[in-house]
């Protein structure tokens, strides 16, 4: 689909202009841990060396690369949080080497190209909101030709899972619908209109809603029942805006015996800060947010819910494939098709099950 | 402020493209009890007309201009609702007479002008959402000469009124501001950065969203604790875009005896289905918004809340001016400015305040 700028970008930065939300990036301690070891243990990398922020928010990295030996760092930030970026290089006197930029990174100008490129631009299940490809653009433009991205490295991970979050959408769902009799009712007894045609498009409204949309969640470790497989991996100084916008990939996956159901599968990422191949970090840097009983992340993962879950018996093998694709009406938002079945030792595999999901 | 009219309709219209939220207003009983009685009780006035529903959404006012007699009713709508109201009007028999047009109706072509304009344009205290700019539009280029508006009278309320909803409101901002200090510490002492600076612009946001903010109620009656004032009314054959975008009043309200402290402003309204002054209506009908215990609606009333409440004595007079204006960043929002003081018998009135708010 053909993306309005304007509306896109009314859209997508709104929530980024409050410091609210700023706030609640800068107080995810497994995310804040990631960056500052990744910068303050690779100091050396940083040291003399000119650095571009892309999205810079408050100033949050901009700044710690100046702390740790930048020479100059050009911070860009498409909201007005520039101006608190600016304030917050001034008061911890960096403001000599940290230079804000109010504007889309698409948009602006510098002076120089840089050595290295430093963003968090990770979204749900890293892809929701599409920043990446912002990522892309100021490394093909701004990056010198051995430049370094931090973070060098991102990995999206799918795993089978259990919950019982899926019995309270169904529920949800069919109390929808009958209200939805209900005003049927109503609108043709009392008002003379007969909208029973609207039943078809108003369920898959609501089956949309409540059935297919991804849902944010902080899952506990055990509610994984079989091993995470890698769908995806980018490297981000050679990941391409194709390689990004759409996703095709397949997983085989044991799962776990001891267990009866397969509620969903769950989705989250990793990133990595490693350097580059010439010159690689002397403390490699990971920050994952896989389900945690101690180091959740803002991220959590990402919910895809299967109705009804489906019985498996132990030695069952979970075989599929995932195909990531962007939503036509709005490219930050995703389309998630799965086609599953299950493999099982000595009889037929099961027939294959399609399910369709939304990131919204 | 100028407004980018693709991002302006791709953040407004999106919630009318859902039928949930169609359902929603068609669940109103006294909308929709307004509208239905406006149309059938005078039906003469539809009988062999031409009419133009500005908005149809699922279209239930244009079929039952139909039902009622008119020869064509134009449907405009700008969002894929169109599609729906298309098919309910087959559904019931009158997709001979009613036409859906998809498109916004600022940028549509009628073949022909029209007796009649029906809409249902109404935002929260009337002008959120600043439809009414679009009815106007499609008056001054559709409608005839002796033509005729439904609803014809429009009016803006305002009323003092108590509530304990304030007090949590200050207990919320306090815990924010608290949280921002635990902030501030922790970034500062874990991660090296000092964001203190931010400290003011971080208040400001938070009085804004939890203080200034005004928020929507169904209040009971008894919460208004004075008559209420009318701060502007619509004649919407007359009404210009001038009129509409800002308004400025005054008000002077004897506050009732027995209560103690004026906890904040009321605002709601209502609109007159009164036909035209060379055509009047046989059966005049209301569409109230005022609290009520039986008849609320889905706009209920939008509150303004006082910090801290002002108290009062017997026989004081509240005496004010209110200025609505549209916020800059998006001209269907609105800046609200209360200047308000107390009338005393027998004594000086109260210093005069000023009270900003916003409707978000
Ligand atoms: N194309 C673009 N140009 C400039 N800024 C962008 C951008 N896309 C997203 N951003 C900004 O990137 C930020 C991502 S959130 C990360 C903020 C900060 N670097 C931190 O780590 O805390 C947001 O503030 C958003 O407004
Ligand atoms: N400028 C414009 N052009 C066309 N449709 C508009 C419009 N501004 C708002 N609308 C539509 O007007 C509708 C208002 S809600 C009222 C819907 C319907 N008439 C009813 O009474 O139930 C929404 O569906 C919205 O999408």
């Amino acid at each position: 689909g053909s993306v309005d700028k304007a509306a896109d970008f009314a859209n997508y930065f709104c929530t980024y202009a409050f410091l609210y939300h700023q706030k609640e990036m800068l107080s995810d301690r497994v995310r804040m841990d990631a960056y500052y070891n990744a910068i303050f243990r690779n100091a050396r990398h940083f040291q003399g060396k000119t650095v571009l922020d892309v999205g810079t928010g408050s100033g949050i990295l901009a700044i710690w690369a100046a702390q740790a030996g930048a020479q100059k760092v050009y911070a860009v930030e498409a909201t007005n949080m520039a101006g608190h970026a600016r304030t917050v290089a001034v008061g911890n006197g960096v403001d000599h080497i940290v230079e804000v930029i109010e504007g889309s990174i698409e948009d602006i100008n510098l002076p120089e190209k840089v050595d290295i490129i430093i963003s968090e631009w990770m979204g749900y299940f890293l892809v929701r909101e599409s920043m990446f490809d912002s990522v892309i653009h100021a490394r093909d433009r701004w990056l010198k030709p051995n430049g370094m991205m931090y973070p060098s490295h991102a990995r999206m991970w799918v795993a089978p899972m259990q919950t019982s979050l899926g019995e309270h959408k169904v529920q949800e769902y069919h109390n929808s619908m009958s209200d939805w009799s209900h005003f049927l009712h109503e609108t043709s007894s009392q008002y003379g209109v007969d909208m029973s045609l609207l039943t078809d498009p108003y369920r898959q409204e609501q089956r949309k809603y409540f059935l297919q949309t991804s849902l944010w969640n902080n899952l506990y470790p055990n509610q994984i029942i079989g091993p995470p497989a890698v769908v995806k991996e980018f490297d981000c100084r050679t990941a391409t805006l194709d390689e990004v916008s759409s996703v095709h990939s397949s997983f085989r996956i044991p799962l776990d015996s001891g267990h009866q159901s397969l509620c969903g599968f769950a989705g989250w990422f990793d990133v990595h800060f490693k350097g580059c191949p010439s010159d690689p970090a002397d403390h490699e840097v990971e920050l994952t947010t896989a389900p945690s009983l101690e180091d959740s992340t803002h991220w959590g993962q990402q919910v895809f819910l299967l109705h009804p879950p489906i019985s498996y018996r132990d030695g069952d093998i979970l075989n599929g494939t995932m195909e990531i694709t962007r939503s036509t009406y709005n490219h930050r938002l995703m389309d998630v098709n799965f086609l599953h079945n299950l493999e099982r030792p000595g009889s037929r595999p099961t027939e294959q099950v399609v399910s369709a999901f939304f990131i919204e």
